[in-house]
C-alpha cells in the first residue's frame, strides 16, 4: 500500500452565509489551490465531494460533477459525492485515500460543502431528520438532540457527570473558535453563559450544541512521489478506522454512554499507525454537543471510561493539558456544516502539524487525529502524522 | 496492488413497485446473500450504497447506515453512499474496489438503490432536474431528454443515423428485456410499436427512452484470497477507467455526437486489463436514451466513429454478433433506479461471466464491460473477466 499525504487545505468561512450552495465550494476550492501553488485544477486527477442533503438545500445532485466544473477541474481518474450524514467529509477522504493508496491515482482534491441557512435555518431543522431512521424515529421526534441528551444523562447518572463539567466543553470551543476567523462564533462564551444559555434537551443547552451553519473545506492528497514534489512538510495519513454498531438507537446494545464503535474505530487507527492515544497531540473531535466531545475522550484513550467530565474541568483537553481537542473550535464553536465538517477537521490538523495556525497553534505538534461520530453507534477516525512512519 | 473479484450478486425486480426504499434494499441484500451461501452478513466487513436521492423520494440520508442495519451488516472498515447521479452505484463499486485493492478491506458489499415512483412517477420526472445544473440547465428545461435528443441530432445530421436505427436499439432492449423476469418490461417490442411510440424529445420516441423505475442490485466484491476460498468462479476486476469533460453542455468542446470522456475512460480501462474492445463478450452500456449507445459503440471501440447505425441495424451487437450490448435489457428494457444501475450491471456480468444466465446467456462469455454515463461529458467504465488477468 503507499503512502498518501495532504499537501494543500483551504477552508471558506463558516456561518449564516449569504452565499449559494456554489460560492461556498469556490471559496473553499480557491482557498486550497491559493495554499498550494505547484497544483492547479488541471492537475487534479479526481474529486471527491462529501455532503448530505444538497438535494434538499440546493435541488442539486450529481454534486462532484457541479464542483469540478465550479473549480476548472477535470478529474481523469475519479469523481465521486460521499454522504454518510455527519461523516461524509472523513469518508469522502478514505475514497481518496484509498485510491491513491492503491496506486489509482496520484493527486485527488477532496472537498466537503453544505449549505443549511436558506436563508434561515428552519427548514434545515426539519432536513436534519433524514439522518435519523423516518420510519422509526424521526417520524417519533427522536432526532440527534434528544438521542445525545439521553447519552449526557446516563453518563451523568452513571460517572457523575455534572452540567459545569458539559459546559466547559462549550467554554473552551467557544473561546478557541474565537481565535479562529473562520468560526461561525468569534465572541467566546463564559461558564455562566453556558449555563444560562436556553436548554434545548435536557441536560443540553444552547452553547453545548453545534449551530446551523453554511461552509465549505477542501484538502489535496497525494502519493508519496507527489507530495514530495509539492511541498517539504506534507501531512501524511498515519492511520484509519470506521466502524458500525447500529443506526437506529434500539440497535445498540451497550448504554448510551459507552461507543464501543469509536472504541473500535479509533482501534483500528492506532494500530495501523503504531501509536496509542497517548502519542496525539491535537485532536479535532466530533463535539456535535458537549456530551459526544466528553464520551470521545474516555474511547479515543485520552482518558479512563467516566472520566473524561474532571478531564475537561482539568483542561486537560486544552493548551497546555494532555491533548488539545478542538484547536479550531469544534462543530460547537466554528460550526458544523454537514458534509463540510470531516474537511474542515483534516484541513485544520494539516495547518496544525505544519505550524501554520497561528494564533490558535498547538506547539510543536506531530501528531493528529480527526473524529466524527453520525450518531453514537457509528464512528471514523483518521490519524495524520508530521512524519511518514 | 491486489486483486479483486466480485463473489456474489442479486437485484430486486426492477418496475413501478409497490415497496418502499427500506424494502427495495432488503429484496436486493437477500438475493445476494442468498448467492453466497459463505458470507454472512456479520462477515461483511464494508458497505457502500450508491443513490442519487432518497433526501427528496424517501426523506432520507444517512443511507448506508440504513441499508446496514435493515440487512444485518456491522462494517467494521467502511461505510458509505456514494452519488454520482446515473453512475452512482458504479462509483460506489469503485469505492470498494479501492479499498479492496489497497489492503483496508477483504470483503465489502455494494448496494445500489433507488424508489423513484411515490406512487406515480411525476414527481421523479421533477426531481430529476436535480442531476443537471439547476442555476443554469435544469431551470431553463435543459433536462437528458433535450440533451440527449440534441446528441442524437448531431449524430443523425453528421453521420445519417436514422430514426429506424435508433429504434433498432429500442427493439433490442426491450427484447433481452423479455427474457429477465426482473426487468421492468417483459412484452419485448417490435419495430413498429417503437417508432409509432409517443415522442418525447425530437428524434426520441417512448421505447428509445429509459422510464422511471424502482429498483435495487447488490454485489460482494473480495480480496484474491477470500474469493479463492468463497467461489471457484470468480469475478474479477480488471480494469477501471473514469472521465469527465463537462457539466455543463456549454463546456463540452467537442460537438455532442462525440464523447471523448468515455473514449479516455474506456482506454484506461482497457490499458489496465491489457485488452482491447475487440475482447469483449459481453457489455452493460448506459442505454439512457437509445443515441447513448450508439455513441457508445463508437466510444468504447466497438465500431469506428459514426457507424454505430448500420452496427446495431446489421445485429452487430445482438447474440452472435462482435458483441451482445445489454443482455438484461439496458436501461431501455430493465429501467433505470439510478442509484441501482451501475450494481446491476455488475450483477449481469457477473452472472453472466459465470455461464448462470439463463435464458439470456451470452455463449462462453469471458470478459465483460460496463459503463455509466452521468451526462454526456461525464463516463465510468469497468471491465470485468473470467481469468484474473
Amino acid at each position: 500500500m503507499r503512502k498518501v499525504a495532504l499537501v494543500g487545505a483551504g477552508v471558506s468561512k463558516f456561518g449564516v452565509r449569504k452565499a449559494s450552495y456554489r460560492d461556498l465550494i469556490w471559496e473553499a476550492g480557491k482557498a486550497c489551490f491559493d495554499a498550494v501553488p505547484g497544483v492547479k485544477p488541471r492537475d487534479v486527477e479526481g474529486l471527491v465531494v462529501g455532503s448530505v442533503m444538497p438535494e434538499r438545500t440546493a435541488f442539486q445532485s450529481h454534486i462532484s460533477s457541479l464542483a469540478a466544473e465550479a473549480l476548472g477541474i477535470r478529474p481523469g481518474a475519479l469523481s465521486a459525492r460521499t454522504e454518510h450524514m455527519c461523516a461524509s467529509g472523513t469518508v469522502g477522504i478514505r475514497y481518496a485515500y484509498a485510491f491513491i493508496a492503491a496506486g489509482l491515482a496520484d493527486l485527488v482534491m477532496v472537498l466537503g460543502v453544505e449549505k443549511l441557512n436558506q436563508p434561515s435555518g428552519d427548514e434545515a431543522i426539519l432536513n436534519m431528520g433524514t439522518g435519523v431512521d423516518r420510519e422509526w424515529e424521526a417520524a417519533f421526534g427522536l432526532t440527534a438532540p434528544p438521542c445525545f441528551a439521553l447519552a449526557a444523562q446516563r453518563h451523568m447518572a452513571e460517572y457523575g457527570t455534572t452540567e459545569e463539567q458539559l459546559a466547559l466543553v462549550g467554554v473552551k470551543n467557544h473561546t478557541h473558535a474565537s481565535k479562529n476567523p473562520n468560526a461561525h462564533f468569534g465572541k467566546g462564551a463564559t461558564l455562566d453563559q453556558v449555563l444560562c444559555s436556553r436548554m434545548i434537551s435536557t441536560p443540553l443547552r444552547l452553547f453545548m450544541c453545534s449551530p446551523i451553519t453554511d461552509g465549505a473545506a477542501a484538502v489535496v492528497l497525494a502519493s508519496e512521489d507527489r507530495a514530495r514534489d509539492l511541498t517539504d512538510r506534507p501531512v501524511w495519513i498515519r492511520g484509519t478506522g470506521q466502524a458500525l454498531d447500529g443506526f437506529q438507537l434500539t440497535s445498540l446494545h451497550e448504554d448510551y454512554a459507552h461507543w464501543p464503535a469509536l472504541r473500535r474505530a479509533a482501534g483500528a487507527a492506532y494500530r495501523m499507525a503504531g501509536v496509542t492515544a497517548a502519542d496525539v497531540d491535537v485532536a479535532e473531535v466530533h463535539d456535535c454537543f458537549a456530551i459526544a466531545e466528553l464520551i470521545a475522550y474516555e474511547e479515543l484513550g485520552f482518558c479512563a471510561k467516566g472520566e473524561a467530565g474532571p478531564f475537561v474541568a482539568a483542561g486537560r483537553s486544552d493548551y497546555g493539558g494532555d491533548v488539545v481537542v478542538n484547536p479550531r473550535g469544534g462543530l460547537i464553536g466554528c460550526g458544523h456544516p454537514l458534509g463540510a465538517t470531516g474537511v474542515a477537521q483534516a484541513a485544520e490538523i494539516f495547518v496544525q502539524l505544519r505550524n501554520e495556525a497561528g494564533a490558535r497553534q498547538v506547539p510543536d505538534a506531530a501528531l493528529g487525529l480527526t473524529h466524527n461520530n453520525s450518531g453514537m453507534g457509528e464512528h471514523v477516525v483518521m490519524l495524520y502524522g508530521r512524519e511518514a512512519a
